[in-house]
């Protein structure tokens, strides 16, 4: 039985591919994609997580817009690395696919209080402002989760700033929320999708696949490579938030540990780190662990089996980059 | 020609292995011993010092007392590591090397002032608590120094708190002040000297040297093991204060990159945090840096040749363990 | 033509008498009530919340609950000065008012958005929390209020730790949110409030009015001055809340100043303390302000006079006090 | 028979008529004078002591330059207040009195170690960087000194940052130390010296003294009430530093309570600020007192008298104003 996910993100170039990767794994039920600002506006990136959709034609999904800024801090996007529209880079088409009128924070409580208990999986790849206003509106939500599977936070130093991963200096607040309610969360950081480099070689097994979304992939990893390798001086990028649907997709992928983790708020040079405790092992009831190794060859398996079995989709018809 | 070292200590097993490699070591020549308060009371790591000295035959290297607190915060000694008397283990003989009358910031300071400028590294194994009043009392010693090799701080987690790295733990602001100096500092953090492992393979190697005080080591490191595997479950312990001896011995024992440092003063969860900044290539004028890498190799048989180079020392006379 | 205003309270006893107020004064149009935990939890502050509309024959007014728990931070209520019930003391009926099912931040927002623009005020008289949600989750009220007239903060040091007031220091997130927000706040602190005293004059005045509501509040200020007396040394207990309403009411019973406000999030000793900067001349577009000055005198006036039209209410019928 | 005390200080011009008040009043024994940046660069407020002590004929008092920056940050001159020389305004003769050679955290140790126990006050009147190295570099000064009057901190916001004062801004980590020492400590806070206004009526009192010093005030008091004029708007400018030495003169000139008193160092916003705990009474064991009253009048006789008393003194030749 494939297991029920709601995505919560800001496409945002690795977004994107990890709601193909979604779209394309018979192991998950995409329930919904709720959108929240980060890589960009809440606008633009609600207006890229359609086109993705559109891309891959993923009908049938509901797509909600949630928060435009987050709970505390000021909004600062990651238009270096994703560009004014927040996934330059590729050829677009319009998006085909509607809104959905709903907040996307109802939307992730309609979701969850209406499947089974214990059957959705939330799995967040941006901000957690949405999953945290969530929780605080409708508590009970908790209960019903079967797992938080996050892409963000980082065990050795940030990527936004020195000590802080991008998901959550956007919303400290927000991240605190969720890592201290009473729910299962598993973090996928920095420390291991820094191992989904989307190498050379990579990136030719995916365009050698010849459909329309495989050619979308290849345009979105060659421009973010491009990114990385400026500003970061990497040789290939790392393609973050897939590793959450992979880890949801088949657990083995990414090995964890637990520990207890934690978000700082209130340093000079630390808001938005995530202090992990791995001094000694956990306490029993610890529901918490990290990420600690990755598979990356199994990994970028999966992305390329789920563009495969996405294929050709006719509708999306390319036009003008933006 | 050997290098000019001061080493500021506060043994604690581990500074009492860098103490004796030091001095069993032709490519240093060791100025001037100066304690501080940490993994316990002043006194008692003033004493341990002195003991070390004693067993070590280190005679003419002038030993001075230093700050009993850190700057601003509350002590709080290591004691489940470090034992009662910061150096519990080993049965060792009665201090016989006499204190040095002066403040230890004193003899840090006059021995900087009188050596020839850009001649002498301080090693602080320690809070930096010595070394930060003594460039408040004396700026000039700044551009004297050669050079600031630090055992402490980390980039992944702490030992002391979830964040935090016992050195600077015990004396932040310590911390803050020497690593804003405009010197070039060696960060040898715990990244690098949780690979220097006393594996029971080296103990028996150190063992076999037969000596008082490679008996003394094994003591030493057989206690450390134990303490390390009931509190922190590591197979093998750390020892930490000798890579920074090592690092100035061999630099090569020793890999590291440039990269800025700073040190978190206000965070509820990081206070006393290290935040080095890996994002990108450091700045053309970046004086610090961090160790990344350990050659645990010959690391240890540094220590194992100047243990055998130190051989017995006639006049050390053990006593009951305390 | 009345003030329309949207009180958010967690009574409370002082929560109480601001109930009675609004309810009894021709100048308020009282829209609606919403509850947020505080003084005591959400379920206990919405129940007092009800018995006060009861023993107030407030009906037509819709009384919502709201968050039960603060955005970030861990809920302390304040049993000690207003017990166990939130509202310890007076002998009270069961509640007869019944509870409007909307979640109590949507009939915020309904409300202002149903009501012409610039024609309500929110009088929040508890920790932020809903005001703050409100905001986050519908952004154009912001331009739809005319004023938040928040009682809360302080200028020199708090009540609830030195530094904070208790309704900040309950929820600071929320706090800040909403001074930060683009309306205008006017802020009724303590510096203010302490001038509120319900001194033996004043008490003996309301007793002799001789209603049902006037026993109430006879009975809610003789408890609260009793736990003023024992926890803060006070010899007339300040009675917080009402004044935010009776600066609605006539503006002129609280002199003001404009002054940038802030909420420090991150201190070890002030997180939670309000940040005024009165070190100058606010800058023109400053659009916040403080209470500097109560004419206490007209200030109870206003409440005996409300609680003389409110006169007696028959259906209200006492129980034991719990 | 006469109170012995040290001044610490950063002449400035409130500085200036401090060191008059106290060298012309019988009362007082002035043992030494320190110098710590802070109102400007320790080489130009230590030039100003000395020019001070020429103006005054005050031969025999050693003064000494301590510290040339704050412990931990960054030193910022208050140089829109008290001008590019520290003093700016009056017209002032070349320093005739010397440098002490030591340290003046040696002066003020020594001093402190020579005279019987119990009889030596410290009044700081600037960051308290001096008085915290002492007593971490000689802790045994805590148990001798007799008191410590400061002239710093606020409860009710600052004049440095919204929530800071500046002496107290300059080196928190500073003030942090001395407060938490367990000696007595008095502040002198802004709520007691924004009441010692030098106003129109006090500054014709001085000028009409007549003699060189009681000129040299004059015109300090001049440049110092356009200055405050200026930048906070006020009507009298209020002239902080003697305020601590006439409490020192007659402690019935400030009235005091008890109360503990912290220091912020982790704030975003209050990092500095003087968080005092006046929620209930202090306890028993309190030793930290805030002033709370000035008799500003009697204050105003005091400096008076002094200047009258100091009379003219002939070797000061005055130069050009710088």
């Amino acid at each position: 039985m494939p297991k029920k996910i709601v995505i919560d993100c800001d496409p945002g170039l690795d977004d994107a591919v990890a709601l193909l990767l979604a779209h394309g794994s018979p192991e998950i039920e995409l329930l919904a994609v709720t959108t929240v600002m980060g890589n960009q506006t809440l606008e633009k990136v609600t207006r890229n997580a359609r086109i993705v959709a559109t891309i891959a034609g993923m009908t049938g999904v509901p797509i909600a817009a949630g928060h435009a800024r987050p709970l505390v801090r000021t909004l600062e996007v990651a238009e270096a690395i994703h560009g004014v529209t927040g996934m330059d880079g590729p050829t677009v088409p319009e998006p085909a696919v509607p809104l959905d009128p709903r907040h996307g924070v109802d939307l992730i409580i309609e979701t969850i209080m209406r499947e089974e208990p214990g059957t959705v999986t939330l799995v967040p790849t941006a901000a957690l402002t949405n999953i945290a206003m969530a929780v605080r509106r409708e508590p009970r939500i908790v209960e019903r989760v079967r797992e938080v599977v996050f892409m963000g936070g980082s065990l050795s130093g940030g990527n936004w700033t020195p000590a802080a991963e991008f998901n959550v200096a956007t919303d400290p607040e927000a991240a605190h929320i969720v890592f201290h309610e009473d729910w299962p969360v598993t973090m996928i950081s920095l420390d291991v999708t820094h191992d989904a480099l989307a190498t050379d070689d990579v990136r030719e097994r995916i365009a050698a696949i010849g459909t329309g979304p495989a050619r979308f992939v290849t345009e979105v990893l060659d421009f973010y490579a491009e990114r990385y390798r400026e500003f970061h001086g990497f040789g290939a990028p790392p393609v973050h938030d897939p590793v959450a649907v992979a880890r949801v997709i088949d657990p083995t992928i990414v090995t964890t540990r637990n520990a207890p983790i934690d978000v700082e708020l209130g340093g000079r040079l630390t808001t938005g780190a995530t202090v992990v405790d791995v001094r000694r092992p956990a306490p029993p009831d610890c529901r918490t662990q990290i990420g600690i190794g990755l598979d990356a060859k199994r990994f970028w398996n999966l992305i390329i089996d789920a563009l495969e079995r996405i294929g050709d989709v006719p509708t999306a018809q390319p036009v003008a980059a933006h």
